[in-house]
């Protein structure tokens, strides 16, 4: 999820803006209540059962779950936290108002989470692009207007080839078969890292294009197969400018209410069918179905939707054992790396300067920004991305230190009054949230796609699989979320 | 662990003999007991305290608690299995007699290991290497004597220039910061493969290059970063030679009674302070300490070794959480995907014949095969390893058919008599293990040791790291695994 605005991507397509807009999916349930043989609590523990029980109560296993209840069947949600909404986090900031402190965004294409909005009566605003955004490179400042950054064009012509090529090697990819394409091979044997190596960029057209894919993964270049950009890409629709544009991209429109109001809603009409603080410790096999077990005993199920993302499966037990490569895949999904952070002020000053909030930048911990304030400008709120290893690097930081760094940077693009006029902080690191341990989503290094073909959505028994992580359209985002769980449920009904 | 006989790897050294040897260290404790808030139970579950408490009763554990038992020092060890000895494990094959479905092999350097089977009154003797090795290629099976493998005079330089340049890069790696090599960036920045890509082998050069590093790590050469490959060569002396021999290297020497004796007398001598099904699913920070969560109850102590592999401590909560670099790590250390595979004759029919049992193969599922025969020779046991993406696109067939599998990749190699004198059979999935997950170790793709530098080894608060993963010295294997426990008793010791 995230799209990002490398370094005048605006120049790319209408408007370059970050991603960060952290999905709603899972990140759910790793927590563990019983060892290998202990059985399960009598009385009031045990519940009455149910068609199929969910595992997560993001917006996988929230789609899921209404699409079960939809088709007439009897469904159980289990949330390991004691809220609703996975990756997606409103943060009440007064007067009635919210920011995001998780994934955010939705744009064109996104079918499945505008559908959702329109049919919870949720409305969507557009991000604020009016005005200049700034481009800070080698410790100077300038600002641009309209979509052309201020790169040279020779640069630009070398950022355009490098996403033209991508796009064309990632229309090659099947979305649900990954490991056909017909590069897979390749692909999946070498990083990004490598892949941009052999482009042989110029310095800046290098960063521009680094910190797109960091913008949109949370991950450096290194960490991730050039197989996995492709298919993400090809998720997206085979353009990576729909990843990382404001205006036409998945950074196009923002929620009223936010991001989480979808989950909220979809919770309120499941009723008491979402179980909040229900940490999954064990989902067993039954002679009819399944056994989920939560601290308040054990929830009886013909058939399991699990969306937790694969980096947190280990904190569930499986009776019996997930299958070898199930389990092997899951040690090869891991979760990137942000802290999303926002400052609030009295009213958005930069946009007096005909500043819109947006920068790009080579200098971290905050290389991207944008302005964030709920749709009627008040309060204004700027928003910074730490992704990747500038993330990490300040992961042992106090937070004193990490809010310095971040309010040091928005200054550095929007002058002293992001320092001297800020009224509250706040920032959530992913990484450190023991329920997700990471966001934007789950990324794979080489060899994972190639190495255990089709195990991310291959049911064991039973038990089936949903979460961002496991979608084949706009996977990592919202949108993919919600694909995710209801293609789980049509599983489910199928076999009903 | 696991050296590797990759095609003519003899020529190389002395005797090219394969890995497999998996490591003896955790694999331990992965389940878990208790959700987040849940309070320890009262009465008879609450243990006396002790000063230190080890998770884990493979390897690295046992010579923890040693270490602390000899400092005079209190200690418990809790192990999630029925057993000790983690990925050692032996297998009884009637008249006292014994074979390691786990690891086996110990060779010259790892002082450790030596030296612990020596203080505990073990004795080993030599892997069999007398008589004809088998090379097969491209469907034809031909013979070779002595350290020569049948490869032309090109090829065989082809292969010693890959292994030299490995090993001269290999000497520029700390291997107590790998991350301050001069040129990590760039190895943690490609896979294997990408490297051996721009080496422009030969196909023959490049199979028995491959079928070293499968042999060595049990994952595929796009799996695994370049640094991480230099960095385990240089933790076995800086010569891959070290790692994939018989004769002169890690697969040296074999056990009397099997490699599990070390582990099973260990536990022996510290009688009652090892439990045994007590997998942990909580260690918690306590005023004074930590308290550790089993079925049985807590057990409190002053500090905490844990030597769970990294893949597997996403079944511990830690309470207070992980810190967030240390959990992202653990989410980038898979293992290694190797099924040991063992059929018994009442004699080992190919000496006869004049072969040691070693064959070399560009033809899966077995490429690597051993005479595993007890010292006496009786039972003949030949012994075929199924390695890395062999391993898993097999890892969905019965076990009948892994079986014909097997035995029709030795009668290919020994003939018919493979077949027709079998009298058993015995294998063992590592990643079907579900407090494994995989073997012969952890790995790292791109970018986790470059991400992530020192999280390895840091303690967390009062709890210490240990494993063979966490190894300066023969990382992965038996000796690494003693060290790893040993270094992490010194930690503790200085702080009790």
């Amino acid at each position: 999820m995230a799209g990002g605005e490398p370094a005048g991507r605006g120049a790319i397509s209408r408007r370059g803006a970050l991603g960060g807009a952290v999905a709603g999916a899972a990140g759910i349930a790793a927590t563990r209540v019983d060892p290998a043989g202990a059985k399960p609590p009598k009385g009031p523990g045990r519940k009455r059962s149910r068609d199929v029980v969910v595992v997560g109560a993001g917006l996988a296993g929230l789609a899921a779950a209404r699409s079960i209840r939809e088709a007439g069947r009897s469904v159980v949600v289990l949330e390991a936290r004691d809220r609703v909404g996975g990756r997606t986090l409103n943060h009440p900031i007064g007067h009635r108002e919210v920011v995001e402190i998780g994934g955010q965004w939705v744009g064109p294409g996104q079918t499945r989470v505008l559908e959702m909005i329109d049919d919870l009566g949720i409305e969507t605003f557009d991000t604020y692009v009016e005005g200049k955004s700034v481009y800070y490179r080698n410790g100077s400042r300038s600002e641009y207007e309209g979509i052309i950054p201020p790169v040279a064009g020779p640069v630009l012509v070398e950022i355009l080839t490098a996403i033209n090529d991508m796009n064309a090697k990632a229309a090659t990819v099947p979305v649900d078969a990954p490991w056909n394409a017909p590069e897979a091979e390749d692909w999946d044997g070498q990083t990004l890292k490598t892949y941009l190596d052999g482009l042989g960029l110029s310095a800046e057209a290098r960063m521009v294009v680094e910190l797109g894919i960091t913008s949109v993964f949370a991950v450096e270049p290194r960490d991730v197969s050039m197989l996995f950009v492709l298919l993400y890409i090809a998720m997206a629709g085979a353009d990576f400018n729909n990843l990382i544009n404001t205006t036409g991209g998945a950074q196009e429109r923002r929620i009223v209410g936010g991001s989480q109001l979808i989950s909220l809603k979809l919770a309120k009409r499941l009723g008491n069918a979402v179980r909040l603080e229900q940490p999954v410790g064990l989902i067993r096999r039954t002679r009819t179905g399944v056994s989920v077990r939560t601290p308040s005993g054990t929830w009886p199920a013909k058939r399991a939707i699990v969306t937790v993302p694969p980096a947190l499966m280990g904190g569930i037990d499986f009776k019996p054992p997930l299958p070898a490569n199930r389990a092997q895949f899951d040690q090869r999904m891991p979760m990137g790396t942000v802290v999303k952070c926002m400052a609030f002020y009295d009213a958005p000053f930069w946009r007096e300067a005909g500043l819109n909030g947006m920068t790009t930048s080579d200098q971290g911990p905050v290389r991207l920004t944008y302005d964030n304030s709920p749709p009627d400008g008040r309060p204004g709120v700027l928003l910074g991305f730490i992704e990747g290893q500038d993330a990490r690097d300040l992961a042992g930081a106090t937070d004193q230190e990490r809010k310095a760094a971040v309010v040091e940077c928005f200054a550095r693009y929007f002058g002293s009054e992001a320092e001297s006029r800020m009224t509250g902080y706040v920032e959530k690191s992913w990484a450190a949230d023991p329920w997700s341990r990471g966001c934007y989503g789950g990324i794979t290094p080489p060899g994972a796609i190639t190495g255990y073909p089709g195990v991310i959505r291959r049911p064991f028994g039973r038990i089936h699989w949903a979460g961002t992580e496991s979608a084949t359209q706009w996977g990592g985002y919202m949108d993919g979320a919600i694909q995710s769980g209801q293609r789980a449920a049509a599983e489910v009904l199928a076999k009903l």
